[in-house]
């Protein structure tokens, strides 16, 4: 047996609902969901966070998420859809998986409406900016 | 003066303070961050949810978005990253963006500790499934 989960659903021994399928993407119903019809979307090989998916992989495997929550709202009745991607913190399984969950006005998910914080003044900004640039100038 | 906020930020006509900036994906900072060094990511073209995205461009924009995820815990020292997209339902400006949030552990932030749902039995489960591949089969 695998030693992960979901490797272990996608090599078929591990019981799972499976919603999409090919050779290089799989998709299942989340066991609890958020909302029922909360798919988890996932690279059939094992990659642990976005940042180790193979470039070549991208297009192909958002591509599929992009169809799954397309998908949703046609065949739940849903008004949206929350698409979400855990890396490293609150990632309860250390193999990539995108979250597509049916959303409906008023339907109590908080969502984004978690307290924020504000920048003391525009220089603040600036300086995580600058870092961030800078990380993103080094990176492929 | 473009009517969206997204799009007069990538045209410079409203301020932002921008990490990223090529011909097809634009990123700024969000103004009220979940934690600093908030990063929205979006299509420099107005594209309203992810459904809209054209296939030929999935790829280079979630390369961009795998670039920032990478590049926020490499800038700011943060243990992981949270990447979301609300679509309809929760999406503050219907202009497609991406939410890439620096996380550290025990940050507070509940993320998926919402309360879940359960299916009732496995027969529920699968008629949720077969609406889902149903749907996925019709879509492009």
């Amino acid at each position: 047996m695998a030693e992960c989960v979901f490797c272990s659903m996608a090599a078929g021994e591990t019981a799972a609902v499976v919603v999409f399928d090919d050779d290089q993407v799989f998709a299942v119903l989340d066991r609890a969901p958020l909302f029922k019809g909360h798919v988890l979307v996932m690279p059939r090989q094992l990659v642990v966070t976005l940042t180790e998916l193979p470039a070549v992989e991208i297009g192909h495997y958002f591509g599929i998420v992009q169809r799954i929550a397309a998908a949703v709202p046609l065949a739940l009745g849903a008004d949206g859809t929350f698409v979400a991607i855990n890396n490293v913190v609150s990632q309860s399984v250390p193999h990539l998986h995108t979250h597509v969950v049916p959303r409906r006005r008023k339907d109590g998910l908080r969502g984004f409406f978690w307290p924020r914080e504000r920048y003391v003044d525009p220089d603040e900004a600036e300086s995580f900016a600058g870092a961030l640039r800078a990380a993103i100038a080094v990176l492929p």
